[in-house]
């Protein structure tokens, strides 16, 4: 029985999958809202160029660069595709599991797949240095890795709660020569507001987000770039699933079901859109599920234009979400803690393409999911990741229970090496 | 320009390499000290039966069972040789650089290769549990983690110095279903002398592997288990450098010089020797460099007959030793820190075959040079693996100021991720 398929470095896809033209209606466009300056006219002074270009294209298939090629082979990219066989013998369940292994990062996660595009577009571009924000920590240290290897400066606001207990996350940021900050800070004027009020003020994405955005408006070698959500982030993200169905090819098999975590939906999106391609076409009839936390469910929030940040910096986007001034109760899966889910994704959700599960605050279940997938495949997953997993078991013991052998996939989206200290307090080791 | 060359999983090496027969002399054997019960005779009561027959194994290759290739490829074997071009970039060196990515472990080191094999073996036997010593921890992981995927309970006694510290990588051990104990430990005979005698004992590897032999001697269902420094081990290892042969061969070049870190020789040893077999049939003139530490430099202590043990419990090997009961400084990469040398890479070191460097103990250099691997590579290593990288770009360095092509392969044997505030102490980070 094979375990594992992995692919050559010539055989890793040389295009991303851009799904905006085969989507079942067009994708709602940005918005102003009525009143204050243009947030859209205002893109091209933020963002990379080749990203906002990217980012409203309507061809379906994007070349990766040739040189980005290589650069993604030297992060070890193709990863591989697993078959959980030790998983499925200790669930006892007819249902054949399959995980990515996002996990084989020089960061611990998929987020380097957008990060080295980014910096690799922002180089040519001249400029010197990228800022943005991060939640998990886990985009943060993709921008910080991809800049030092593309000799560019690095600035990170990080939303406090986390900043707080992610020790080795930051200084593993600030080893690559990245400069970090808690977040709100003292140094944006929205971060500074909320700072002066509440020093210890815990943040959160959307209020990072605006900090960012904020810090990159007033200096011109400066762009912002984001880790989710927007389109261009979640097409370079497809390299995931692309290398997937090459790999269930050889395995000669095909999912039923395609599970993965979602936050903003990048990993969601970068894993389940080359096969949701597949359903649009009729071609196949997989389910999608995206696995969350009662602590940020976006996806089952409401289906409406909102801004993408606290400051509203942005423009309004057609999204689901929880609203963008939302407080939410801290977890340490904190990558699935954001008030608004992928415009594309979205869409897909209200066309009725995507199913959304969320599990409780506390974690237990979630992490002790985990570590049976620890225990049996030997992978530790981050904590994000670890909703994936557990939503995968979840659906492999339903397919025990109703005896369906049912092909599941899911995503690992990094590990969790530098995240022991969330698995230790939930699961109470000494 | 190729960046990174992985294999296919049916192209992972289905044999290990034993070099022992094409030693240039007999491989001395173990001895009994002249009092005291035989230690050799004792050896089938310690030891996993098939391993013992490996140790003393004439045969230069022995198949590896299809079962635990099936697992190794579970383990994500093979793994990836990088071409460290955006490295030589930086040192502008004429040098060509490669690493081997034994980080993509699931416990980080290449550990796995020969615990994987230890368990599979172990299970076969009918054992119900194994116990072992651990000085960096991360053969203690390594063991935790094969023991998990083979049904088996884990004892692991641990080096008091490093334990307290590496609080993540003891919870790892502990999601991993392993009992994990401060050595020296109250728990057996030799540990509690020298506990009661102050329960603060920073302890050794040395001193830790008596208590796992102890331990192992009291339960006929219990089985030591040993990362380093035996020949079978060494030959487990020995997939590391199979694999990156044939990966050489992909990237059309063979190395000129081949580095790694040392600590009992396992990972140095499995890197090395499949090269070295090409040097002693003089096809090949590689050099071979082992990165050492001042706190440990065993290849330059004496060479004769020592216990591989604080207590005395083991026969006497013939290899470089600094004397087994010797107090070594304690430092980051821990790993390295071992009184004794395998008995294969000290005859080897002995006819010539292989140097030896060592580097100061406030490891300020190592971890300097370690930093700028990952700034330019992306890979975070070890603080073992540190030694292996520094090396090599010293020698890089060399290159450039003899202006000489040489073609330098160094193992990357883990990475670095548990191991963050030994980077934050040694570099001041924030």
């Amino acid at each position: 029985m094979i375990r594992q398929v992995n692919l050559l470095v010539k055989d890793m896809p040389h295009q991303w999958y851009n799904i905006i033209p085969d989507l079942p209606e067009p994708l709602p466009a940005p918005l102003d809202p009525s009143d204050g300056p243009s947030r859209i006219k205002n893109l091209p002074n933020l963002l990379i160029g080749e990203c906002l270009k990217q980012e409203f294209s309507q061809e379906s298939w994007i070349d990766i660069p040739d040189e980005l090629l290589q650069i993604y082979a030297q992060a070890g990219r193709p990863r591989p595709l697993f078959r959980a066989l030790g998983l499925e013998k200790k669930l006892d369940t007819p249902a054949r599991l399959y995980y990515k292994g996002e996990f084989f990062s020089p960061t611990g996660s998929h987020k380097v797949n957008t990060a080295l595009a980014q910096c690799y577009y922002a180089k040519k571009e001249g400029f010197e240095q990228v800022t943005t924000e991060t939640g998990a920590g886990l985009w943060g240290t993709a921008l910080s890795y991809a800049s030092a290897l593309n000799g560019l400066k690095c600035r990170v606001f990080w939303v406090r709660s986390v900043y707080n207990w992610k020790a080795d996350r930051r200084h593993f940021m600030q080893f690559l020569g990245a400069e970090v900050h808690a977040s709100p800070s003292p140094m944006t004027k929205c971060g500074k507001e909320l700072y002066d009020k509440n020093p210890n003020h815990d943040g959160s994405l959307g209020i990072a987000i605006s900090e960012g955005l904020e810090d990159a408006g007033r200096d011109p070698k400066t762009v912002y770039c984001l880790g989710s959500v927007l389109n261009h982030v979640l097409m370079h993200q497809t390299i995931i699933g692309l290398e997937a169905k090459k790999q269930f090819e050889v395995f000669d098999d095909y999912p039923d079901m395609v599970i993965s975590c979602f936050g903003g939906g990048s990993n969601f999106g970068g894993f389940a859109i080359p096969f949701i391609g597949d359903v649009l076409t009729r071609a196949k009839k997989t389910k999608f599920i995206a696995s969350q936390s009662k602590a940020g469910p976006n996806l089952q929030g409401e289906y409406r234009y909102d801004f993408a940040d606290y400051a509203e910096l942005t423009p309004m986007l057609k999204m689901y979400t929880l609203g963008h001034k939302t407080d939410m109760h801290p977890i340490y899966g904190d990558g699935l803690r954001y008030h608004g889910a992928s415009p594309i994704i979205s869409l897909l959700r209200n066309k009725g393409y995507i199913d959304t599960v969320a599990y409780p605050n506390d974690e237990k279940h979630v992490f002790k999911q985990a570590q049976l997938f620890t225990e049996t495949e030997g992978w530790l997953p981050a904590p994000e990741s670890a909703y994936s997993v557990a939503c995968a078991i979840d659906e492999a013991i339903k397919c025990k229970e109703a005896g369906e052998k049912k092909v599941i996939a899911f995503n690992v989206s990094g590990h969790g090496f530098l995240d022991m200290y969330a698995y230790k307090t939930v699961l109470g080791l000494k």
